[in-house]
């Protein structure tokens, strides 16, 4: 059994290391993950207060002080604790169809109510997918352009809104993304919220990854207008050191998760129980549900917000740290100068791939995949990254984005990397080259 | 921190606890516990295999051997972890739907379809709730009556789907539970399996509860059949010592899960990626999911397929020993002689009301909420529950059913329940109620 465990461990990718840059989930806070085991001990559900009472109040208690973040009022607000960001959004989409439609619930869809969705090009792939799962299909899911930040252009969302209502379709949900999942970009709020307002639109926010600056009362003011949201997704599994799953659906009304998701099964949510008026399970999509509230709860019980206010300023500052070794590196340039969070997006071009035009010392490039040295740079790129896994010194993570060809992002997701962890990413990637342009005939 | 730890476990209900009997989990597997500690370590997560690849093939692994229990062939089915029986029972709602209605993952429902299913009057809520979910409505759930077992009439099965074609509605899922959430029932999976071929229509299994029979030789009957399925839900969690969540959906088409929820999300699913081909991320309603086939892979490891043999027969064992004891004891009365799974469901009730025309040594009654002493009778149940969830020595779970007052339901979830355990369930409840009908005017 020891040896078992021992192997998984060591053939395993260290997702806890912290050169692990390839996603936003690594070493989990010590303190979280002494909650995750407790609540695996205690092994209850999130379902009845009879069976949960501690873990229902702790719940209880953590939605509050994310309600307050967020700006929503915290006796007119709900929320629930849910397994990810897609099934998080997975909520949003069904109490705005609630809302909507409500006939729905019971009837279902009758499919002349033509609704529609918006959310940027940019957004996370959960919206079409649930789009999808909702009955609405992924088409009904309309994607608005991003500016060269990645941020949803207003404009044009207020245009294909006008668009689709003189299509005869009804758009009922904006989706603005809070940290896009690549560039990190955070959509305009307030000018997102005023359109919805305008055409009484459901307004949903996923936060998944952007919802930590609320902790930083130097960055909070990236999701300024959040507070206007009908509805907000949030992973504190991301970036925040809490161990997976924790991801939290909040919602700007009192009574709709309620309202929609009830079905008084009489077996669990009896009547005339003792207690039974603190049952959270029937305002819920599932029925069983783990303590995921507890660890965050008990980290900010240990760490405080200037705890997780420190953690959030780092990860800003490991970033541009990292930035500013991109700029003072040959062969390195960002795809963006300054993007918005600690995702750091970028190039390895050897000279001989560098655009035409190119003149020292540029540092940010825009390179293209309908031309020669941008498929170039498409294929390096991934061939990097293999030998990245193949050695085991450093995990990024690698994507093109619309007509760009592949590029590296580093997920900034601990404050445990050192300076020298930071310095590794671009010796690393240079070596790899190296041995692939000496080894290869590209 | 280790004050607030203590208080958390000391305050709350003790889940784990031999004489917690109110649902089907309880004390983990010591061996799952590990694992389940080891996956928060490594705090890894289950989309792509260059994250984690050791455990996409324990996952793998685990799948294939589940396959071969409920006798789908390895290489021409799939499955997937999900967080628990609701979301696995979505699953089979929405590839059910993509098979019958294609073009609704991209284009939606156009509300002609009139899709309907069905599934007993004893089902899980959750298959009303996903109904609604995928936007068909509550109402497209079409109920089947039950036998006094609890076990869904397949002769009435038959004659609502002839119905629903002749109201030009369009049957396209059946959902047959194994181990119903209340009197534990197995549904006749060969005659609902024959009525599904004839009609073309997609046959799931809820066996949340019941999939553990398949570990036992002497209990595996219970699922005869179940090969026949197109797809089954099975939690691990439940009363097989793993600890929440560990829920698993199995598919008897080898592509479908990939053919509806694949999104092809070019930042994570890249087509140029070295192992690429080994993520299993594009085939689930989530993007991010917990390792939870590790603790379930891990448990079989150490306790082999006879170790959990051994658990469900201790499971049967003990529920009948209960059964048993509630035949000899005054004023205790079986709501089913011989029911087919390890729930028992029982009443107290004293002498005066009992129901006219009762003969001693009856000991299985047939009370109704529709008469004087059944109204009694469910209104005392549930003031015991209530002083027992006061004394905190005790829990187990009361229900109503039907026209059947509130009855007493113990879940035997653990083998570690000793014969002095049960005995206790008997004696504590007779105590509350004497300190009841002394001290009140019932």
């Amino acid at each position: 059994m020891q040896l078992i465990c021992k192997k998984v461990l060591d053939m395993g990718v260290v997702n806890n290391h912290p050169r692990f840059f390839n996603q936003l989930y690594t070493s989990p806070d010590p303190v979280a993950l002494l909650a995750e085991w407790i609540s695996t001990i205690s092994n209850t559900n999130l379902h009845t207060y009879e069976v949960a009472p501690v873990f229902i109040l702790v719940e209880m208690e953590m939605l509050n002080h994310l309600k307050q973040l967020v700006g929503f009022k915290v006796d007119e607000s709900d929320g629930v604790f849910s397994p990810g960001g897609s099934i998080s959004n997975l909520y949003g989409l069904l109490v705005a169809r609630h809302k909507a439609v409500p006939y729905a619930k019971e009837e279902g869809l009758k499919g002349d109510e033509k609704l529609v969705l918006f959310s940027s090009e940019q957004d996370h792939y959960s919206l079409k997918k649930m789009a999808s799962s909702i009955g609405l299909g992924t088409k009904s899911c309309i994607k608005v352009e991003c500016d060269e930040m990645g941020r949803m252009k207003p404009l044009l969302l207020r245009n294909k809104i006008k668009e689709a209502i003189s299509n005869g379709q009804r758009p009922f949900f904006v989706n603005a993304t809070s940290g896009t999942t690549v560039l990190g970009a955070f959509d305009p709020l307030p000018e997102i919220a005023q359109i919805c307002k305008e055409f009484n639109i459901w307004f949903h926010i996923d936060a998944a990854l952007g919802g930590c600056v609320l902790a930083s009362s130097q960055y909070k003011h990236l999701m300024n207008g959040c507070s206007l949201a009908d509805s907000i997704s949030w992973n504190p599994h991301k970036a925040m050191g809490i161990p997976l799953q924790c991801s939290v659906f909040l919602v700007n009304h009192k009574t709709i998760l309620y309202d929609y998701f009830s079905t008084k099964a009489d077996y669990l949510f009896q009547q005339d129980k003792l207690y039974g008026e603190y049952d959270v399970g029937d305002k819920s999509l599932q029925c069983g549900r783990k303590t995921d509230a507890f660890k965050l709860w008990l980290t900010w019980k240990a760490k405080g917000t200037q705890g997780f206010e420190h953690t959030i300023n780092k990860l800003f500052q490991n970033a541009e740290s990292l930035r500013n070794q991109i700029k003072s590196t040959q062969n390195f340039y960002l795809v963006l100068d300054n993007p918005e969070t600690f995702n750091v997006c970028f190039w390895y071009v050897p000279p001989q791939y560098l655009p035409m035009g190119f003149q020292a010392p540029q540092k940010v490039l825009n390179l293209s995949k309908t031309l020669e040295n941008g498929r170039k740079v498409h294929q390096l790129t991934a061939q990097i990254k293999g030998l990245m896994q193949k050695r085991g010194n450093l995990m990024v993570a690698y994507q093109p984005l619309g007509d760009k060809p592949n590029f590296f992002k580093v997920c900034m997701n601990s404050p445990t990397a050192t300076s020298e962890d930071i310095k590794f990413i671009l010796q690393e990637i240079e070596q790899i080259s190296h041995i692939l342009l000496n080894h290869s005939s590209l």
